[in-house]
């Protein structure tokens, strides 16, 4: 079996039993709340996780680009919500994918491009399933549940013949602005009022709203009512990163991707050591220096992604093989990627860094910022399982 | 013809004209210095824009990457420097590129690693061609050009039989840190004065040194002397970007590479504009915002490239069919994308952006802060030449 220690560097590697236990964990929260889950695919991009991510629910996913609902609806996947507004110059190619019965479901809030999908979708001889897209906050898309416009959306998308008005879709990015669980569950409980107003108003207007759809991982780890809400598309959550575990969705612990690189110097003052893995393997997103401030560009852990702090062995010693029982002390910042260029690291710590410990051709795994970006920076993952072994190699979808 | 009004968004664009005439630019500023010029491609990574920069020059690149080393090789170009520290897990493979001839230049700072390419080479029946990496100041990788272990090392490489020592290697990486072309020259003096002063110790220890390589784009595009150096290895000056603008090196009118969006929406404060572009698509490097503050994620132009300021014509008029005489005033900042999600960006501006020209749909192109890291996270270019018809599609080297 090929093993970590082999493959070139840099290299996005996966971990195949937090992964289980995340999806596992989030299907267990989502169940008591009566929800489905329409696992949100833009992080993973990838046909075996969705596979996993989807067991035991109803199937149903959601993608941020259409080159990932091509991928996916080649992969068998037939109940797809494309969650970023639509413009109608990309309407071809949903109905392309449309062809053989999958659903590519859109968004929109703007009744200007309600029209433009009743025409299109007639003149393209297709059905698009559209939700109205509602702000609860995040200040991206959507307008507001109380808005003037919303009623004006769905009844030019329910009058039309060529257009299904599936409901309403909402996603409180501010969720990411406040760390803690009691800010997760204030603006979980902000996301659900609001969108569940808005479908409340799109009934009492006599207009359908089967789907009432919201969520973030972190409003989907916190919430704790979801009355009103049909289904929720977190998708963070599979792998977790540094932000979430800045913002308290999950532990060090918990995060299952990470970077493989090599050692590939140490800086001339001694002070640093350098790896081959910069702004591309690692991806320039620093967002989670917000709420863990001086993490840089990534936790620096050893072969086994142990966090290499001043309770981690050097030299680096036997395989982990089941996940430490408790998150590391705050110490675990002591080894981080402080730096970067193209395809350069700089390994800083806190305290001096043991590198005689860390001599050229060091194995190191880096747990990355924001999973969604790292990863995509790869064409696949190697799947590992508590050891060095490679036991899988998973492809991912990219482009748009 | 297809235009730039056809194709999926987001996008990534490459105008034909200024390519080459930053490319001609390039070529000119090094011929009276009389250095070979060796462009870095990890920039372009892209076999069409290769052969435009080394068209006339002596035909050696620069790549920061295996994969890229692999690609041009393919492409005939058979004079190749690796310009990242080696580790010796990667020789195998850097064997297997030499097969046919082609030299995949190595470089260390190690004496270990020295150890271990003399023995590798000769496992793998090659030559492996050696570069000692000098650090001038950028305190990345490379020894002081006065270090003790610089000699070492290059002995230890001239002594195998197996091992050619081809000279000596530096990039002065903190050229990016002080704006200005006074700063870059004293930058650049610094870089000449340390890569020449190494060059020296070797020759008067009896040890060969025929390659004295230097070079960044902003050392040089100002360097006043390049005396006793060979060639130069400047890479981002071929597209420019917004961190090339602040720095001084280039105005808003050489940057090359653009990326093409769709606005999707409108925030419900009415403030901004969306598009789909975020920071998988721009990439989250903000580099540029050091010297360029509040220029965010990059700047907003029309389908042809004009920076929607007070300036550019609302709403948008006919092809920019020359690049206009001077920079735009301070106001370009007016257009810019302010913050990035995943698939989305938010225009925003310091005047009022006027919404009713930006409908959805509207297709914008934003400059972005670093060419490197943005265009790496496509696959293709679409060649334009002052017009949004597209001329060609120009493939992308990817991975490691």
């Amino acid at each position: 079996m090929p093993s970590l220690r082999d493959i070139r560097t840099p290299a996005l590697v996966l971990e195949r039993g937090i992964l289980t236990r995340n999806i596992a964990v989030m299907a267990a929260r989502m169940q008591p709340h009566g929800v489905a889950l329409r696992p949100h695919l833009k992080t993973a991009k990838c046909a075996q996780v969705a596979k996993l991510a989807t067991a035991g629910q109803f199937g149903g996913i959601t993608v941020s680009t259409l080159a990932e609902a091509a991928y996916f609806a080649g992969h068998g996947f037939r109940d797809i919500t494309y969650a970023v507004g639509i413009v109608p110059a990309k309407l071809g190619a949903v109905a392309e994918l449309q062809r053989d019965g999958t659903i590519v479901r859109l968004l929109t809030d703007d009744v200007t491009v309600a029209e433009a999908l009743a025409v299109r979708a007639t003149a393209l001889g297709t059905t698009f399933h559209v939700c109205v897209e509602i702000d609860t906050g995040g200040q991206r898309g959507g307008g507001a549940p109380e808005s003037d416009a919303l009623l004006g959306i769905a009844r030019r998308v329910h009058e039309s013949p060529a257009l299904c008005l599936d409901g309403v879709l909402t996603h409180a990015g501010q969720s990411y602005a406040t760390p803690g669980a009691e800010a997760a569950r204030a603006v979980a409980a902000t996301e659900r009022a609001g969108v569940v107003r808005a479908a409340e108003r799109l009934r009492a207007a006599g207009l359908p709203c089967p789907v009432v759809s919201a969520g973030s991982t972190p409003t989907a780890v916190h919430a704790t009512s979801l009355a009103g809400v049909t289904e929720m598309r977190p998708g963070n959550f599979m792998f977790f990163d540094l932000t979430q575990v800045g913002l308290g969705s999950c532990t060090v612990n918990d995060v299952a991707v990470s970077v493989l690189a090599s050692v590939i110097g140490h800086t001339s003052d001694g002070n640093r050591a350098l790896v081959d893995a910069g702004s591309l393997a690692l991806s320039a997103d620093t967002s989670a220096n917000a709420h863990l401030p001086g993490v840089g560009f990534g936790i620096v852990g050893d072969l086994w992604g142990r966090p290499l702090d001043g309770a981690a062995a050097f030299p680096l010693a036997s395989p982990r093989t089941a996940p430490p029982a408790a998150s590391p002390a705050p110490g675990y910042l002591a080894a981080r990627i402080a730096r970067v260029h193209q395809e350069h690291g700089f390994i800083e710590s806190m305290t001096p860094l043991p590198l005689d410990a860390l001599p050229v051709g060091t194995r190191v795994r880096i747990l990355p910022n924001h999973a969604c970006i790292t990863a995509a920076m790869y064409d696949a993952y190697h799947v590992v399982d508590g050891s060095d072994e490679i036991v899988a190699l998973w492809p991912r979808a990219r482009g748009w």
